[in-house]
């Protein structure tokens, strides 16, 4: 599924070496950009993040409106030439990577029409992700590839148990309305739903909390199931991993007169027919 | 112990027809029927959720009122015809999913009684486990059995584990409330057990905490207990998860001319040499 | 080390009698006893409860004392009766069950001199965990034992786990002292480490927070760390209970020519000399 | 990369002496030594923290503050001691034990200037680590040596872990900084994102919470994301200890007599047959 993006090898050469550059990291070149765009992305978004603090913005508040800019001008700069280097630029618009991209600079327009919305710029964040690749990350990637296969391997478990928790959690809101009749802070179903969330996950702010016997009780058979339960989880994600990490690997071989396949890695016939390998 | 509650084959045609639509999801209509009662549900669910919003029931309370009384007899509909189709009415009716389906019906009635007991509608969530069926399941009902077989496999391992912690809370509740001296919300030996399980399970409301030196390092000593034990429910259902999965893979059968050992549990070949096994 | 305490055979007939029916559950007469006691326990238990309520003590008060002093003067008799009808009395008398007894009469003489520690009778709790036999526990004390020797076995990993976890949190705790200068709650050293403890646990009472901006900043670091050890403790009770459940277990036979053990379950000859078991 | 700090074999005898009491525990003289140091540090870790209490403070302040000195003396002179005893007085002083060792004291002379840093005396604590070996701590040693492994092997997939929870809590933090409009206590991003910390690792403090139907919304699913991704360090740390404690336990030969398989790693002989293998 996933479409190249890659310009073809008769692109004109200028698009294919300033690919490289901007999307990949292998060359001299390619690694000054990337390292470059970290700092950037970094500092981009340490700006937002200090035009956030009331007592910073009311000094130096235009000053750091002018920076954003520049950030901001600089990122769509860099998107634009993604765009025009691409093979696909449509493609690319629309991958994961491309969205984020392109979602790095749009609040600080959405922000002419509705202020708040600048300080939604932080999503930049996510871009360094992209840019992980700087670092000496053989590792990290594999590790990386690691853990999002064990939790690919358990979504359908993970989706069970969360389904089982909302319904749960739901009930239980309910019922503490009921017990607590509105008071105390349960002052709707809503409301009583994330108490129950904040409850279950073992969060507990206490902004909510039960006041009559009942609910204490009630809240007691809660807070122990929640304990109990994040064995669920845990235990789905740890015996994928420990799956993963003993399963004995196959040889991807197709026998030609089968087409049995998972044979062992050592196996020189084929386990189903006979045949030579 | 399951009692079959499907009509035997010398039924009226239309009875074994209308069990196919209402109890079943293999046919197109049993999928049409379960798809429509999927979104009744939430809806009704979503209805009495809004009702218990304040600011919502003032303006619309009674038109949600009707509604809601629309569901309920829609239900209560649907329940009478589930009691007709089946083989053994009140084998159906004492099933868990009868009862799911009585209790969605009765807070309503209740309600002319007692009006708080309106809420408990919300139990309907319930059903929507009964409508699980109509997204693509096999997964599901696979995983689900999975999560359900491993936690009933070490039921009694977690009995135990929560009968020790139970005892744990009751004695450090108890303490604590002579140490704190019925104060700081330690008002009584119930209220500092239901202290020691916000504590225990780590939720930590803040609703009551010790304000004493000695309450104060015996929380501490809670605690740290309660995060160590943590690991042992975990422990147990991982376990249980782990040893599950793996199950033996190999043939343990030698080939007779090789000696060759592990073949697939399928292998009607030995992998090193081509003979018949 | 477990010193024998039941009467030796040629005790008095009525000693190895009373004997089986106060300590042992084999013998209607036996269970019988036990049950009665399991249920006086809880009376008993509930009554401290119920007294300790302010509400029910001004009511009933000199009632639920009477009860109290009634199920006291019952287990100092059946303290009594377990001291005659043993073999050793001091060895009973200095057993972990037989120091649980004791201390189930003792606060309420206590309380003659301080009267709050009557509520320390509360830890006939205890006792309870005694008739757990009383149950059809074949099955409960198999999976409690599998518990404790898990958690036996990774007592010397625990204890290094907790000492890193002790110091960080005298270190951290001073730390946020210094930080916070005294201020926000942090008021001693002491008090410091008791939120260290309680953030790391991620109990998190919100009795105590930081304020300022770098007392925030280290809090969520030590957050985010009490939020990844917890894999710590988790992992090693898991790896030991998996370990457990797949260890082969050997032979314990001691081969009678080279004194070697850890035989496979079905072996017939020695692994090492090939001497016949 | 250790360099060696025993003074060489051709290095004065007061030298080497000295060196095996100060810096080992093998000889009856180096364990006296340890065990003075142990209860040393102990005493004067517990003046640090009594210093730290004001009621404390205000009665003994200046006997304390005499007792500080002499400790700080004390380890002063021990840290001399120890640079002229090593072979290379700079290799000790910059490993890490050195460099604890010396910020035991130099907080002592920071006070002179700044007060508050007195306080910091506390990293003494670090100091019980090294004497730990004055236990019988065979175990301890290869325990923690276990778990240290174990998280050595897991760095980066727990690196790749943090980073995402990383850029999860700066986008949520930002997020929730919109939704509330500033108010409630999302008075700045950072200050958001110390409550998302706060929130996803399940402490809960409730100092900040959100207040708007749409901010407890977004609160709930992080709440219930940070009680799935427990699930990950978990899943991590759990499969590396269990990995590194299953080693293959059966020898792959065959028994030329009976074909018996699965003998022990070290048998010589059939443990079904007793032939020589």
């Amino acid at each position: 599924m996933v479409r190249e993006i890659r310009p073809s090898d008769n692109a004109p050469r200028w698009k294919r070496a300033a690919y490289s550059v901007i999307f990949e990291a292998d060359t001299p070149a390619g690694r000054r950009f990337d390292i470059a765009l970290f700092w950037t992305i970094l500092l981009s978004v340490l700006v937002v993040m200090l035009e956030s603090v009331q007592t910073i913005n009311q000094q130096y508040g235009p000053y750091l409106r002018v920076v954003e800019w520049f950030f901001t001008a600089l990122f769509a700069l860099e998107y634009l030439a993604r765009l025009v280097v691409v093979r696909r630029p449509l493609a690319y618009a629309l991958s994961p990577l491309g969205i984020v991209d392109f979602l790095s600079i749009v609040p600080a327009l959405a922000a002419l029409v509705l202020s708040g919305s600048r300080y939604l710029l932080i999503i930049r964040t996510l871009r360094l992700l992209r840019v992980f690749r700087i670092f000496k990350l053989g590792h990290f990637v594999g590790e990386g590839e690691f853990i999002v296969t064990a939790l690919h391997a358990s979504r359908f478990k993970i989706m069970v148990f969360l389904s089982a928790v909302l319904t749960l959690v739901v009930v239980v809101g309910a019922l503490m309305y009921v017990v607590e009749g509105g008071q105390n802070g349960f002052t709707s179903i809503p409301k009583s739903i994330y108490w129950a969330v904040v409850t279950i996950t073992t969060v507990g702010y206490g902004d909510i909390s039960p006041h009559t016997v009942l609910g204490q009780g009630l809240a007691s058979v809660l807070m122990i199931l929640g304990y109990a339960i994040i064995a669920v989880p845990t235990g789905i994600v740890t015996a994928q991993m420990a799956a993963s990490r003993s399963t004995p690997t196959y040889k991807q071989v197709i026998c030609h007169v089968c087409q049995a396949t998972d044979h062992r890695p050592d196996a020189e016939f084929c386990w189903r027919c006979g045949e030579k390998l």
